[in-house]
């Protein structure tokens, strides 16, 4: 993440990587305070055994795409809707309209729990285990669904 | 592909899959027009040996996310910017907004290249031989950039 | 409704259609994480007597769409403005911008109310009875509108 | 409609009520300047024998929402992207956005056709032999998709 | 105004127009709820000796734009930012894109000062004793920055 | 108007007063380029017999505003779309906005002929004589209307 | 600055400069209710010694843009996000897209902070002592976010 | 500039650069494509004796934002209005909206000319010379409006 404030919400993405058995780090590195960080830290981030990085940034959010020009790892974009953002629109812009060639899969504004889950299916297709996990996930998202629809039901 | 009008925007991304060595498929389905067609296709995919999806649609574009609805595996969404798109901000907002659990993957508005791209970055990580090939693609654009710079400088 | 957090909103369609005297049911069916039960939910709505459907939803607000595709039905679509939504562009654009063939009578933004009245104008349609009720209904508008202008010249 | 030059747009209306076994009449209703006109045909529709109202306008579009004031039957509004129109959302949003109490019933930007199928839907759920004319054309949206997909398909 | 619910922000314009010695009138008229009633007080405001109208409204806001259509007089308009806008916008176009031939004098969003003091500008082209009080009032907005600034530049 | 490119949507402006009666002199006052100039412009207006300014002008549009800051003329102001606006929104944005104490009667993206029938009619507030010309001007707009309706209903 | 309530915005600009070791002064000048003395101030100030001019405002604010069609010096433009601002679109718009001719170097909403580091390495360009200062400045940003990561991955 | 396809906006910069009696140097270097070139250009650019650096970029604009985490150099941002823009707002606002510590000055969608003017009188806080450059250029904006005017009354 660019910066220590967005970590109330990247924690989410962290939460679900647990939840579906997915290891991983969580550091700040910021692009525009840090850029040699940034830098090293995704030159190397292959090397290190990484598989897909998740960026969350807000405002003018450029640590996304900066580290998709710097490493062939998919790289997933999460727009954070910080104090001064204008709604929200500069963070998913600035995320979202990547030029051609280097791509950022860009989830809602604030859905880092939306990141972690991505980033779980990116893993899944090289990996058995954690498609029994997404399955499994996805059936719990629809038993909720159901149970509230029967409580509304009854409660007519 | 929701519509064969979204084709001429879509074939960007059959052409790059195919630079980078990788198999796929093309077809249209429309989410609105044939809806059972979308749960058959997107049910079946997994099983069938699919393992990204690339969903492009515009307007009210909920291809990419009933799709995502119904698979486990990634699925990347295209948002087309279609004639009576209202700038494309229609498709953009139908596709990135996708709900705490269900995520879509949206690249830039057109970018179909950049689907093909994160495609293949996705496979990348359980395929080495691709992993080759993305390093291949990036260091051709940063070529390409140099050279427009010397011949910039040249002329100058 | 998409989710039991839309009830807030969604009340105000039921309130208004027992005022008008219109029969109605209400459940939560999500498009993205119950897209089976969607899929019955709007599949079978007519054969049990269903005449009009209202979904509301937020964010990338595919249910009133996906249920339009699924029904002959006339389906409204209200649009909520839920918590991470963009100021409520996103729901509007995603239930509006319906492609040609399937439309999806909008309403205003959290405008639940508004679409329990187009239901029983709906309906009215083959139905002296409600009719009668819209007039009222219409009626006492106008008699509020008259009052508080009584009170406001006479506070002069 | 509110304009004569609107008509390229709103002919769509026109056509497909005519394709799904509709009767219809078209005028020109202008709420800006021809008030008296809109109020006495708004007020009259009902008693003429009119079922549902299609208002389409653009800019500052009043007419949907002034006639939806002066009537109890459904009105359908359709915003139409206009020469100086601000990419429509203008329109929209004139429409759009209407107060508790007298609904518009939305399409998309310039979607006339849609607005057509919409006022079919309504008046099928007090008329059998239209619901048939509705289930036949979405077979024929599906059919031709599904052409397209096959021709797709044929020539990879 | 066309809500009562308006006098908060509304409140301004007549407050502005006493202290500018302008009489007024202030009552409440909406367009969609009590349409007759916007018709006979538009029609009949001329002959009434109004010389000026004030039109606030919120949302689809078209009490300005149809009062504009029912008389001659200058109409002022005063987009409302009301409970469920988007964000003022929809306030903003539907008053300010009136179609060629009918102008709205649109001022800032809640701006009704600014209405009234426009108000007593437009009469002011016909009373000399008017010209003077805007004047002086002028010359009391410069008094009061220039205190600001030397109060600011004091504390420096 | 702010600029030589803006004539051809201002010309409207003085097409509209000629034909309702109203004496105007046109000419260029650039706000940026020539500040001084605005500034005598502005300042001298009033005494040399001119009772309303039509001040047009795009981009970040000042012109209108800095008018109003220097006279107690009423002004209006007409937002201009050229070449490298946003679609318009930086014209409406800074001609609309104004500050509490200083309105400018704003109308629609390039309504330069509602401005000058704006001005006619704060004009009329102190002429008989432009009464009657906007009645007429009224009652011609009411039968364009009614032609088109006439003609058209005639085509059925 | 353009009123004194933009003055919890704009001291971050004075405090960061004094941070930085530049001198300032801060004052209170309105475009649109001092015009004069704006005039004056803006005419003055190169003559006066000062070598850059940071103006801050909202809404259609004009201060930025007038001061430098008077001035010869950059000038620095704070959109703040006031009261009645619509989500700072309307300051942005109006202090960003000026004409050619006329730039504003524009920062960010409400980014007072930003404008004083600004003007510090505008005035750096001929003074050795401030580079040194932003070099410091930007290291200790830096030393922030690497502590922040530090603090993270510890806390891990 | 980003791409050689920002060559048809940016050459306006050089133009006045000349005009004003500034020496520059252009070229390409992408954020996305060529970031080690993007870090080893910005990082030397002082040492080179560069003192301003003028940044254009296109969609996710991230090039002027990088260009200034790695220099203490004012950086002067210039949005283009690419191809696949989102009418600009997506430049603009990935140019703007920088966080604390990292100014970017921002020029209008496509105003290079306006970052060349901007570059000149950064330079000129240093250089009496330039200052007379900068006032005869005013002067000449000035002088092209009076023609126009006299052009205009003229032809009256």
């Amino acid at each position: 993440m660019g910066s220590k404030s967005d970590l109330n919400v990247m924690q989410d993405a962290a939460d679900v990587l647990a939840e579906l058995g997915v290891e991983y780090e969580i550091t700040v590195v910021s692009a525009h305070r840090t850029p040699d960080r940034m830098f090293s830290y995704a030159r190397a981030a292959a090397d290190r055994g990484i598989k897909v990085i998740i960026a969350g940034a807000g405002g003018a959010a450029h640590l996304p795409g900066m580290v998709a020009s710097l490493t062939h790892l998919p790289v997933i974009g999460v727009p954070v809707k910080s104090s001064n953002s204008i709604d929200g629109w500069d963070s998913i812009l600035s995320i979202l309209q990547m030029p051609n060639g280097i791509p950022v899969a860009t989830v809602a504004l604030n859905a880092a729990k939306n990141a972690g889950i991505l980033a779980a299916q990116i893993l899944s297709t090289g990996d058995e285990y954690l498609v029994k996990n997404l399955i499994d996930f996805k059936e719990n998202l629809k038993k909720k669904v159901e149970e509230s629809a029967r409580e509304m039901e009854d409660s007519d």
